[in-house]
């Protein structure tokens, strides 16, 4: 038996802040006891890390990832192995990634496909949601078995009309077995048909600057769509996960579904939280590095998605990690933003800039945790393996410094991409050593990971109801 | 050193359960550890009890209690000795009562009276809310005084005209001072001029009964009233607690200002979730027996509250705990409702009603304890001595058999009042075996305590803002 | 020249009730005088109508009929012929009806049909808007065309997909070019794409009786295609006209967007203010007679159509005539209530039920005026030659006799269907005379219209503007 | 019998907008035909006036001035004579004044101070409603009688403790009254409790200056206001119609209830619509000037107003004139804010500044006249005598000269007081001539009116329901 003693730090979980010691027993947590006590002085280790002035928290739960994602033409520049990596260095031990359904294949063919590109590369780790690209009798029925078996999330797409994009029928059909086989249906909300019309036009008056894809991609057009997603849901008498929220109109639709008893949820992403639509106007196209759908928004929507993460309209924060290199990918789009491939990097940057929030008094630290940790890992039904540090959990384990000083950079990021879209940001709190099932994959700020300790982890169904 | 351990339970807290043993050293939890663990077999300990197959929670924290208060000329039939029994049969380990700030006297006369009646009387800990019955410049200054020494709160009525009426400039002045020293004020919401206008009509109509104590105190006037202290705290700047909210349009309201992201908080009552004007409408004047105000309202109001307390726009069940027996006391009032003493019994029924409430689904095991324990502690700067059960933190721990099957009744329990509110109601889980500091008072449903274990429990300001 | 005076009635308008003799002069209305004056005295004229005890009002227009329309195989009874002398008898002066364009076809050719169908048949003044089934760039030129020629409004349906059926983005098109052009987007807001997944899965069930024709269109997807509408038309920056609005929850959006200052108007009719699914549910297949889309809701809906009718959420009441005989038509869907033609027969009954509102104290008189008369002329560009008694207006005017008691029953109604939807209802109230331009077409409830009086009206842009 | 012709104008009424001459017999309109028919060619008239190119209008109903009250210790500049007369320079032919009754004195007493005042003293017909300051068994019994004899509306105070205040309780009593008698109900809503407490605070600070009204009378605690009364109305069973609605927050508060169908009603200023807390800002105690309560908002509440204003969410436009002379009256406040007398001049302007914004494009023409004529009429049953222009009614009408271009300056207006409060204003639009029962007050900007031809109008009830 391996045993190691984290001792002297802040445990901090969604629920609680104490001064404990925690023992890892074989890649869980065996115990807990108060600093000092002893019951904790009893504690014999081979390996003993002192945490003393620094907080002791679960790892990261990023429940929405793109690794090696195909997307107009090209990848998302991060595979497992090095996105994995990057998570870890961000304090994130556990990823949800999207497998994808392409149309007129099975979703078990994309499963497979995904599983094959994330076994034994990754650090940390690895769950994953399926795309359904296709809804028909018969991968209705599939749905059935992947819920069986672990995968029990599905998103399906209002946009991209010919590539993700389901009708209203199609998201009904899903939602209807969702109901029935317990899976979530996660839901990209904007109205795709709408945006199109407007992208063209956009494009036909000569707007091809990355700035424009904020503005046709209408606030409005995705308050609407997440409007319909509900009402649909409501049909079909499923809950619902609406995926990456940034506009205040969207929140509203949500906060007006919670108020109606609705089992409605909302994620939303650093982007949104930190970025505006000042990052898209960025001038020599560099705007494109923040482009992603749904889009950045003007920066007064800010207030209100912490309001909403404040008060729980909002449960999670995910990164909608899809990361495209400003050279080669990024510019793909030059004269044109509706090739911009669509994504951002961020999953070695959550938990961090969460932390700031902490800071900056948007929320608390124990909000902090459940946003990022506790309520990502209930939601994708991962509890309380990961999440939570408790007995009997895995020990998935971070000690971050609070006081420590930071400077976001593409310099010193360790994701596969060429720029941060947080480049030169200061950030209080740093992340020191982390633990993925007790063993070390930081050790204090050097990488100690490997390729391939990460392992698939199915997944029960949602268990976050309210 | 004194040590426990408590083998074998499901732990279950506001945000995790977890099969864990726990170790109690001198009166605190020292350490949890996954049972069968080796950490676990490691405890040590005097005193072991089994849990196997039960629950172990924390302690109930019920922040709503009127022991010995005088109203309309008697007095609350439970005194600090016979009601913090009571609520320890119950499950409950911490109660915060009102002390009473009489008119033309001071804060410090009142809550020394209520020291001396809760001293060395309980069971146990107690803390005190202080009712501001006048606000004046004198009495806002020892409003300071008092969040120092560990009064964290204060009640304002809305209702009582001449009795504990505060108008809205007394509001507002204690709201802002609240606002500078820390402060949070609770408020009774219900417009009282209003009411009182429609009980002389109501009685001047001949409608003496009982139930016409629920037709007078419209819903409507709560919500009012409900709104009226939001909008005061709003320009205040202060948080808001409202307490006992019954009516559907009140919580309304509270979703409307926690919409716009207002810190306001609302706490409702066993009485309100189970019972109604049906209650009220016994006759032979059995529905005195449900007189108390807020009053109960129609059974159509009951899934509005239940909504609020799964989405969090209601956070705390209290019991308003205020018991006048049948014979005597409320037979005050045969004849004329508004002399009825308006309160009911409640302090040992709250933990296992909420219990019935996960049986029968409508809310989540963890949200029971949250409900009922977790925020109420945080609420009202008990956290985390109360509340949880975590290293550190006061070993006040309940035993709860979740299978075990009873029926209220007044001939069982233990509160000092001749009638049960729920008299005849099967309950499904039963408290076993209740831990206060580490000292069982009641073990395997003996009581085992004893007057004056509890202690006062000075409290810090409000720990849960959103 | 020829004149005509109507003596000593109340003259009621949408804005006032005077006792006023009025003097027509060669089809339009000349002069008003307060009866009894000099100034009454000196009218002079060949014929004289008294209309001592009786209203004198504006005729109806009636903005939404259905003649001879070509629905599932077959075709609505009433001809233009038909048609309009039914509503003459009911004290409609005017119809707009739908001319529609097919997919794959011109706007043109469809209007030109429609003109057809209508010219030289009429008893009353007609004008058309026109279905676009088909939106594309040649559609879009050709609605500046008609709007320009007086076809001002265009319908599009959100339902009926494969027939009518046009997408979001078509949507949005055409909304855009209304937004140029000065015309009035008309919107059948039902979520046709979801409903026909329902239908399919009702009939799988074996349910085929009319009555599943009101449990698949379900009230939340008729409000969240009106929501979706209203996003829509709030991004082109266009108005919005919503027909036939029948749930509570589709009246909310409308609320909700004019409390926001949105230009969002919708319309009710007669079947969803007096009929439900009861109807819809009466036994031997007789429910078919009420089969029509948006399809009649429980009677609960109806107390917020009149709230909405009444606060000016709702703006018009119009009938959707569109009558199927019960034998042979409504019975095409025996088995298949998918197959019932969808509509009912009402452009005869629609001012005597509304009149029998006034009755009920739902609405003032004046109001009845204003929905049934004033405001869709304003809304469909006809004012003030039709909808107001005023000088220079058309002089289309009903005596109608507001003490008389009538039965509505198919044995004496004029329409060309063999069963009346209110079959046996006691209305207050009756035409005993309507002129259309002067023009008596019913005289003392006597016909003394003719085919071929009635004209093609070109009509204006939408004048109604909030 | 005497006859006047109005010829060649375009007439517009609330719902009507006709080229019609119009025919006056004995001060009251006669006739109305289409110019230039045989119809009107055959009116005879000793007095022809020709209004070509111009409207002819209702004359205006201000439904809210206070000539010569008392207030802080002073009175309001204008008598009745002075101020009839400005009205009727402004083209508004009747007011609705306040008669007060004194706490401790009866409704009678204070109704026949205001006769006494205002009899012989007119320029323009006048009614008047009472401010009841003192609620009790007597004056609730008075209310009756009032209404009997035409005085059929009943202002409240939620403000001003200790002058007119009502508590909730003589609020809740009077509307119960108001409920059985058919009066109306009129409140200042703002929580003037808890606004003394702001003055207080904000005068022992040292903040003094004008531009304080309006910081301490916040805009939630109109709304606050507001939304308990619209409460008690509906507890009541009574209409409410809310003067001087200044708050985006009251306004929603408005909608709110209307959508949710209760008989409520606003009516705001033109202070509210066109100035704003910029003014109050003025320099040198200029922004004395425009000291009103409720006070003028920032700039951005004016959106709100102008959308209630088209949505019918606002139904009334009347002026709270009030004027106090800058020298030597609101110079009683230099110093102390609290001591400035509250009111501002504006019975002038009001008919002018609301054409400004039919000219601006906030209303329509006919909206002008609904809310300024029409709707005040109705409101305060003074319909169908005055608010429109049709056979029946009194001959109160205005030539208005749509084209006029004109300043609004102290110099040139008639209101006895020594500032205006739109002081150097273009407006696009004049008063030519004014009727009042037929008899020219103002003949081509002349004043041809004299003292005394006004009248006292004893009101019907309220006629508008919705």
């Amino acid at each position: 038996m391996s045993r190691t003693a984290i001792r002297g730090g802040l445990v901090v979980t969604a629920s609680d802040e104490i001064h404990a010691d925690v023992l890892i027993e074989d890649g869980r947590v065996a115990a807990l006891a108060a600093t000092g006590t002893p019951a904790a002085e009893a504690f014999t280790a081979e390996r003993v890390m002192d945490a003393s002035g620094k907080y002791v928290i679960p790892g990261g739960v990023d429940g929405h990832t793109h690794m090696e994602m195909p997307f107009g033409g090209t990848y998302a520049a991060d595979t497992f192995e090095t996105g994995t990596r990057a998570a870890a260095w961000g304090g994130t031990t556990t990823i949800v990634d999207f497998a994808i359904q392409s149309v007129g294949h099975s979703l078990r063919s994309g499963l497979d496909a995904w599983h094959a590109k994330a076994e034994g590369n990754c650090a940390i780790d690895y769950a994953f949601h399926m795309i359904v690209s296709d809804v028909n009798q018969k991968t209705l029925k599939e749905m059935d078995l992947l819920v069986e078996e672990g995968v029990t999330s599905f998103k399906q797409f209002m946009a991209y009309p010919g590539v993700f994009y389901s009708d209203d029928g199609q998201i009904l059909r899903a939602m209807q077995r969702a109901a029935e086989n317990g899976g979530l249906i996660m839901m990209h909300a904007e109205n795709g048909i709408a945006i199109d019309v407007l992208v063209e036009q956009a494009l036909a008056r000569g707007e091809t600057d990355p700035r424009f894809h904020g503005e046709v991609r209408k606030a409005l057009l995705e308050a609407e769509a997440t409007h319909r997603a509900i009402r649909l849901a409501q049909v079909a008498g499923a809950p619902l996960y609406v995926v990456h929220v940034s506009a205040t109109e969207a929140v509203a639709e949500l906060t007006r579904a919670r108020d109606e008893g609705l089992p409605v949820f909302g994620e939303t992403c650093p982007q949104y939280l930190f970025l505006s639509t000042d990052n898209l106007a960025e001038p020599d196209f560099e705007g494109a590095k923040y482009v992603c759908s749904t889009p950045l928004r003007p920066r007064e929507h800010q207030a209100a998605l912490w309001r909403g993460l404040r008060t729980n309209d909002l449960q999670v924060v995910s990164t909608d990690h899809c990361p495209f290199c400003f050279s080669g990918q990024k510019e793909l789009g030059r004269g044109d933003f509706s090739k911009i491939p669509n994504g951002m990097p961020g999953v070695e940057n959550r938990m961090d800039l969460l932390h700031q929030a902490v800071v900056d008094g948007h929320i608390s630290r124990r909000r902090w945790i459940e946003i990022a940790c506790a309520t990502p890992a209930r939601m994708f039904g991962l509890y309380p393996k990961k999440g939570t540090i408790a007995p009997g959990a895995d020990a998935d384990i971070v000690v971050y410094d609070p006081d420590a000083e930071q400077v976001i950079s593409a310099e010193t990021h360790h994701m596969n991409v060429d720029y941060s879209a947080y480049e030169g940001r200061r950030i209080t709190g740093r992340v020191e050593t982390v633990l993925s099932r007790g063993e070390p994959v930081v050790t204090e700020r050097e990488y100690t990971g490997r390729k391939g300790h990460g392992v698939y982890t199915p997944r029960a169904t949602c268990q976050y109801l309210n």
